[in-house]
């Protein structure tokens, strides 16, 4: 759905999105420039961690789905312009050598009482492995633009 | 607080950080990777959206705020391990030229029933401008090792 606007968007709707192969070249040079721990820069340190070999940042993987997202399925008319998250986990570690891909869905659609020509969309956003697996679940409140100002 | 373990926090505990400046060109050659959108990616046509000119994708601010936290105050001893967000939101835009840093406060502190040698602390980390203003407010649920098992 591109160039969608609010009165396009219904609970229950569903998107997909393309496949990005994450490597660990990339995995870290993400972490040197935001995230420098050792889990997430050297493969043989990050084997002593909690994380047991070298894992994705958690702000990689939500960078990697905002990609994901201004490539896929679902373009509001506006952007996708976040106002927050009700909720951002990471269930398990990104890994060398997965491949993600993005499953959203929308759970709530409102206009806003004081700018009715924008709304606000709620969306579960599922990053999934190649494996099936969820690697990060996020809650987001989309600010969407309006058609017209009558509901 | 350097090489913390879950008896050394406790709620109401405060840390700080250094700063960071944000360059446009930061703020581009984040979104061109991975939020590519024009008020994130060209000061022009940003004039003519929601955000009135070039603004950092919230992902940029949460990757600055990851970077500015692991070089902060406060260093848990396995380091800063997010198991998710309770909330994370963007009030306001980030804009080229602020200068960033992050206050944090430990809001509780739970030592892991099935894993007595860990245990999880929820923080809220508030991610500042030069103003005084809030760009992101960020409640995390960190994971946290133990010195001893016992309580």
């Amino acid at each position: 759905m591109r160039d969608a606007f609010l009165e396009d968007m219904s609970v229950g709707q569903r998107f997909g999105s393309g496949t990005v192969r994450v490597s660990a070249e990339d995995i870290i040079r993400f972490a040197q420039e935001f995230d420098p721990q050792p889990f997430h820069l050297d493969p043989v340190l990050a084997g002593q961690t909690l994380f047991g070999g070298l894992a994705a940042s958690g702000w990689y993987t939500a960078a990697l789905t905002m990609r994901l997202l201004v490539e896929g399925e679902f373009l509001p008319a506006g952007g996708i312009i976040g106002a927050g998250f009700d909720e951002l986990a990471w269930p398990i570690p990104v890994r060398p050598g997965d491949d993600l891909h993005v499953t959203s869905e929308i759970l709530a659609v409102r206009r806003s009482k004081s700018r009715p020509m924008q709304g606000v969309i709620k969306v579960r956003n599922l990053t999934i492995n190649q494996n099936g697996e969820i690697v990060q679940r996020a809650v987001g409140n989309l600010i969407v633009k309006a058609r017209s100002a009558e509901p």
